[in-house]
């Protein structure tokens, strides 16, 4: 069902927030001489009011029903001034942002893009773990809000403007940072704000290039120097991350111990897991049985583990690990902390870390990040990482996408088509 | 009470397994024709013969109970090796050990000392915390038993053999190890399992220089590339390590937050401890307020935290570290695991590391292990380094020292004194 949306802004730069509102629409009496075409009155995007349950609080909003029913729009924008008075002076300023941004829409007319601007239209968007955490408001990074969700993608080009010189239209592009909301159809954004991705890999592996197999390389590579042989355990195998894990380490002749939860189809998704390249897939049961020190008679204890899950699963994995080696967190699906003996800390000299891709972009260079997009292109042209299983689900299906992305053993990542 | 003595021997090479008895004494048939001098006849050490309760299980043997009472010797060789046969190969191994032990007593004799042997008279040794937990079977390094308590302490080098070119007598030395059984009066140890200090510094400094002190310098050191101004918070500040971790912070320009527990004398152990260099000490129960967001506004957050309590108190320094910044775990008197939570370590990138001075030993050579008592006792001649508060108490009075070592809010470090 397509209500009306509401204003959004995201804590991006301020010169950023108008190209995050549709890329028309929304206009009130200041933009009353602004006419949309047929083609622009299609934009319809996927916004959240506040965090909470995704399945209840994220809205599909088009720019048509503003133009049908702009009482309910003037209705919330009166609502928010009046409100002002008990919520602070933030919520006066957003008000007049508001207005602002009515303004700005003229210039987020497609054929008017300028300066930098680069006006795309989305073809898919993954709804991620991380996507979903942000909605409820457990991550890392929040959009002020109201927001678009989703943080990533792949689009095409379709305008650039007289400064853009890196993109042209038609390119494939994605996101180079969290928080630019892909779940809508069409979007301007500063070409700082893009990664060209080449248009020859699948539309499924480039709409999930950015977040999870790059997370996966760099927690491969960046906390212990390991040598083909070597081996690596991870929990949650069967997320984005995990199966990109399973392939990278394959690619890289790593040996992988993926640990799963037991369910149903349990011999299906190890069989599938060891398709893709793993060497082992176990149960969280069996991991924890004594049984476990036989495993390593035949291959050499793991130097890194990767967790995804924390509470009693990372301390499984931590027991396993070898004498100096390094779990990596970067995730917390059983909403429970990292439990640690002090005795394998001090006698075992293990080590901890946390690892997120925002803050790696962050202290690297976008050239070290389109160096790392270019690698793992490579590997999937080479047919050693492919997307994860994925279900295609046409936008306006968001509710029924979101709540199968929630589900306990779903192995099928949802991608979002325009 | 002195009650008779067992044999003992550590996991060391097995051709120091010897010296590792008592200089003399424990002679039975086989060694019949040795005579001990009046001198010899005084060697004492603290055994234990399993592990338990250190009150409890650490028994003070003397080498003239053996001479007095030969049978009750006797009777525990026939007894262990009747015992052999229901419990494995490895205690008839043990019980010709033994007898093996008798023959190489001769080679103990105080005149005798041959190739690369030191002879040493124990001065002072304290009762550390990891002394305590290696009796109670609670550590990384756990000797053969029976074996010779203590792992810390100071010698005088009494007589070298002809290969031995870094000693002489009169030498002050320390263990280069643990392991060796500081807890007694005489001892021949091998010329490589001891490490020269000066004997200008302090006796009770000298005592305790090789274990809490090198653990606070390296973990100050090792973990973060700490500035001047920057700022340090730890746990167990009145520990040895903790009093070490305060003076050589203070004396690198470095700015200490130092967590006690509440108890009735606080003041007097808060006066203390800044008399010593700490900018700010607190309680475990002022840790949690919220009213330690403010502490920042006046300092740094710190980039390291030192961990030697595990459970709650551990989950607090996490909570005040700045990003990016490593909590080092040292100890877990609390006996409790440590717990952080996965946004810290994902969104602020902490990092969870150990420190055991016994791996960094092993993966340091030994001139770098002078070099670091060196640089400790320019610090100890700086005044910058002073031993922590210390009761002297006479090995024979071994039980109230490891009672007192044991009782909850003792600022007071056992020494035992020869």
């Amino acid at each position: 069902m397509w209500v009306c949306g509401t204003v959004w802004r995201v804590r991006t730069p301020a010169r950023q927030w108008r190209r995050l509102l549709p890329a028309s629409g929304c206009h009130g009496p200041a933009a009353s001489s602004y006419s949309a075409s047929a083609e622009t009155a299609r934009v319809r995007a996927l916004v959240y009011g506040h965090h909470g349950d995704p399945a209840k609080v994220v809205e599909g909003i088009t720019r048509q029903w503003f133009q049908r029913f702009p009482w309910i729009f003037l209705q919330r924008v009166t609502a928010a001034v009046s409100s002002a008075s008990t919520v602070g002076s933030k919520d006066v300023l957003r008000g007049v942002n508001f207005e602002l941004g009515l303004e700005g829409l003229k210039n987020l007319d497609r054929a008017a893009v300028g300066g930098s601007d680069v006006r795309v239209k989305m073809l898919a968007a993954p709804i991620n773990p991380s996507d979903i955490n942000m909605i409820q408001g457990n991550y890392g990074l929040l959009p002020e809000l109201p927001a678009v969700g989703g943080n990533e993608g792949v689009a095409q080009v379709v305008a650039v403007g007289s400064n853009v010189t890196r993109l042209k239209p038609g390119d494939w592009v994605i996101p180079a940072n969290a928080g630019l909301g892909t779940w809508r159809t069409e979007a301007v954004f500063s070409e700082d704000a893009l990664i060209q991705v080449p248009s020859d890999i699948p539309l499924q592996s480039a709409a999930t290039l950015g977040v999870n197999p790059c997370t996966a390389y760099r927690m491969l590579m960046d906390f212990e120097q390991l040598q083909p042989g070597d081996s690596v355990i991870q929990n949650a195998s069967n997320s984005g991350v995990g199966q990109a894990v399973i392939q990278i380490a394959a690619a890289l002749g790593l040996r992988t111990i993926n640990v799963v939860r037991d369910r149903p189809d349990i011999q299906k998704l190890s069989d599938r897991l060891k398709s893709l390249g793993a060497e082992h897939v176990i149960t969280e049961e069996e991991l924890r049985r004594p049984e476990m020190k036989n495993f390593f008679k035949d291959m050499p204890q793991p130097r890194l583990a990767l967790n995804c899950v924390g509470g009693k699963s990372s301390t499984e994995l931590l027991r396993q690990l070898a004498r100096g080696g390094t779990m990596v967190t970067y995730g917390g699906m059983a909403k429970q902390p990292v439990i640690a003996s002090v005795s394998l800390l001090i006698f075992k000299d293990l080590k901890l870390r946390g690892f997120w891709l925002s803050q790696w972009k962050k202290d690297h260079s976008p050239d070290q990040f389109k160096e790392l997009i270019l690698t793992l292109c490579d590997l999937i042209r080479r047919g050693q990482l492919t997307a994860p299983a994925c279900s295609q689900v046409p936008l306006q299906d968001y509710q029924s996408a979101l709540e199968a992305s929630m589900k306990p053993f779903v192995s099928s990542k949802q991608i979002l088509t325009m």
